[in-house]
Formats: structure tokens, sequence, C-alpha cells
């Protein structure tokens, strides 16, 4: 196996860094890295905003749920849906891009984008040596990251990516069956075999956790996503993307 | 520079491919690399469907506006946002989770996550020296495509992913300039750099098609994209993501 498939499977998440922050070119690469997948006809329909600035990171952590490293890393990145470019160019270019840029489509587009480059971009750190953690934690309250970032109309931040030298290493948690999430021609219809799956999955997430913590935690991976899954997350943000000017029609 | 980052650097679209499929092996090895992405909170809301049956795949290709490699390839991978085992997961540990699963929040999640797995498949395939092509076109009817791969409720197919031996390799278009995608700490809050990052970029992707086509062809990329954004594309997405059960509050 290669040294690229290698990397790509034993990742693992990294929430403690060394007090040390990336070089230019290490932040330069990462973002040529990016830049360098691929984007749904040629829209490059995203942005990434990297932070630096001490108060803006301690704020962008209190808003993550106080995850200390969301401020304690090499360098942070926000990755964000950005069509607020095309408007500009419909401007300049004397077109009307309205409903397009409105569509439920380019905001699909824009995700999409955004998250292909950033997989590279945690790709190209972790070849580099770094570790990464993506940081979902920013959507606890886009409002004021966007108050913070100065982010204009028709961009929308997605997540973080902190990354830096790694001073612990989490272990990787083992995924979903690959039977149960890779398909044949169609969807799997035989919901006792889909039941069963997950049944499966359970035991092994189990015993990870057994394994883990000397017998002290012992749930299944369907009744943490059932827990987690009945208290609703971030119920404004249909109304905050639409207000950014989104997934309007 | 290490082989990762010049293979993710060294990425171009290919969309001619040998008559050989893909071995079981290699496909195994592809997916478990798009499963070995991270996950928003561990959902793993994605699912891979590969697509071999012949006629679906012919199927698959016209509704692509008949792009003979959505059909002519190695292997055809489909990419779905997946919420529906959550659904299933609901009920079987008795909870109410359905708020969350129609949220907006949510739908972002699935989306997120099926591109990150997705570029590391990408990033797989090519490392075995294989070629990629993703098929956005696939969104041109996915009402179509749901009833082909016979997709349930609160799945999304998003985009396919075409692999194989390539026979012929693109040209890699020049990206937007670095300072145009990248920004420190704030978004660019001047318009006259704004414009004119984009203005200097018109004048590098002129000069590409230019040498490519001997001077035949010599649009900007401003004048492109809001051509094509001047033609509202798959306008229906919104209901139909909605009748799907995603972003629905």
């Amino acid at each position: 196996m290669n040294e690229t498939i290698e990397r790509i499977l034993a990742h693992r998440t990294v929430r403690d860094f060394e007090d040390r922050t990336l070089s230019a070119e290490q932040i330069e690469t990462i973002v040529r890295s990016a830049q360098a997948a691929s984007t749904s006809s040629f829209v490059q329909a995203y942005s990434i905003i990297g932070v630096t600035d001490p108060d803006k990171k301690r704020e962008l952590a209190k808003i993550s749920r106080n995850q200390a490293f969301v401020a304690e890393n090499g360098h942070l990145f926000v990755f964000c849906a950005d069509l607020h470019r095309h408007d500009v160019i419909g401007k300049m270019e004397g077109k009307d891009v309205a409903a397009s840029l409105e569509s439920t489509e380019k905001f699909m587009v824009g995700i999409i984008d955004a998250a292909l480059a950033a997989q590279n971009a945690a790709l190209a750190a972790e070849a580099m040596g770094l570790g990464i953690c993506y940081v979902g934690g920013l959507r606890n309250d886009l409002e004021k990251v966007r108050d913070l970032l100065k982010i204009p109309d028709k961009v929308l931040p997605l997540f973080g990516l902190a990354v830096g030298y790694p001073t612990c290493i989490n272990d990787q948690k083992p995924r979903l069956p690959f039977e149960h999430v890779y398909h044949e021609n169609e969807y799997q219809q035989d919901d006792e075999v889909y039941k069963s799956q997950l049944e499966q999955y359970n035991n092994v997430i189990t015993d990870y956790y057994v394994e883990r913590t000397g017998g002290e935690r012992s749930d299944t991976w369907t009744s943490q996503m059932a827990e987690m899954l009945s208290h609703p997350q971030r119920m404004y943000m249909r109304d905050f993307v639409e207000e950014q000017g989104l997934n309007k029609q």
C-alpha cells in the first residue's frame, strides 16, 4: 500500500497542540492543496479565513463550547461556502445572477466545494506531520462568527480546521461496517439486514469503549446517536442561512 | 515535498477511461479511505452506492447530459448525504429525532460528511494511479436518480465519482489567486483589492485558453461565471430536498 493511502487510513483527530505556530510556507502549502481539489463547474465557491488574532481565537473557542484547542493550536482555518464573489461578478459583468445564488442547488455547491477543499487541506497538513481537528462547534453561533470575521452576504462559515504540532493523538474510532455504508446498485432494501449491521456495529463500539475505559463506559453507537439527535441543535440555522442570502429558493 | 502533497497538487480531472473495471480490493480500499475521513460528532451521515449495472449507468449518463464517461469507467460511486440510518436508530432506541433530522443544520452535516469522505476516496483512487471525475450532473434529475437507486427518505444523492484507468488526462486549470481565496482574520473588506484580484485572475485564465486553443478561445473567468449563473439551474432542488425530508426546519 502506498504512502498516501496509508496516511488516509491512519487519520486520527488531534485536539492537543504544541505552542508553536505554522510557518507562512506551511500555511501556503495547505491552502494551495485545498485549492487543488475539484470544484463544481469551476465555480470555486468557497473561501478560507486564517485566524491568528488571539482575541478572535478566544472568542471562537468560546463559541465552540470552550474547547481550548480552538484557541491553542498552530493555525486555525475557517472554511466558508462563498457565493459573494459571484455576486460581485454578476455586477461586474452586468448579469442577473440573483436566482442562481439564492438557490438550494448553489448552497449545496458551496458546501460541497468548501468540504472537498478542506479535506485536501487536512490531508496536506497530516502529510507534513501535523495534526488536525475539524471544528463544527463554530456553528453554535454563526452570527457571532460572521461579525467577528466580518463576513459579507452570501458567505456562510461552515467549520474550522485547527492544525498544529500534536502533543497527544487520539485513538481511531472504528467506523460503520463497510457493507452498511457501501451499497451496490441500489440502497439496501432489506430492513432486517440493515438493522443487524447496526447491531453488529454496536458491539464493536461497546468493545472499543470497554477496552479504553477499563469497563467504565459501555454505550452503543445507536444509543449515543439517538440521545444526541433527540436534542435538536442549532435550529436557528435555516433562518440564518436565508439571512445570509442562501438556500432561499 | 512529500508524495501525498505532490499528489494533491497534481490533481487533474479525467473523463476518458480504459474499458477495465476496478477490482473488489480496489473498491474496498477506496471506500475504507472514504470512511477514514472526519465526521461531525461521529454521525457518519453519508452512504456510497457503487453502480455496476450497465443499464443504470447508461441512465445516469443520460441524466448527466449524456456525458459518456459516466457510463464508461472503471467504477461509478454515488455519494449521498444520509440521515435515514439515524431515522431507523431513533425508532430502534425509542427517541424522537424528527426535528434534528429535518433541520438545515443536519442537512449541512450530511453534505459536509459526504464530501469529506468523497475527497478521501478521490485521493485514494489517484494514489493507485487511477483517474477521477466528480459528476455533479446527477443533480440534473435527482428524482430519477432516487428511483433508479431505490433511495429512501432522508437520503439525498449529491454527486457521482467516476473512477478508472485514464486514457487521457486533462490540463490543470489555474485556480483563483491565493490571496483571493485566503483571508487573514477577516474577510477582505476592500472592494477594489477584491475586484483587482478577479481581474488579475481573468488574465491568467484568458492566457490559459489562448494557449490551449491556439487563440480560438479567450474568455475570462468572470464572464464564464456570470453567463452560467444568469441561467438558474436545478431550481427544483429546494422542493426535492424537502420532499426527501431534509432542510425542512
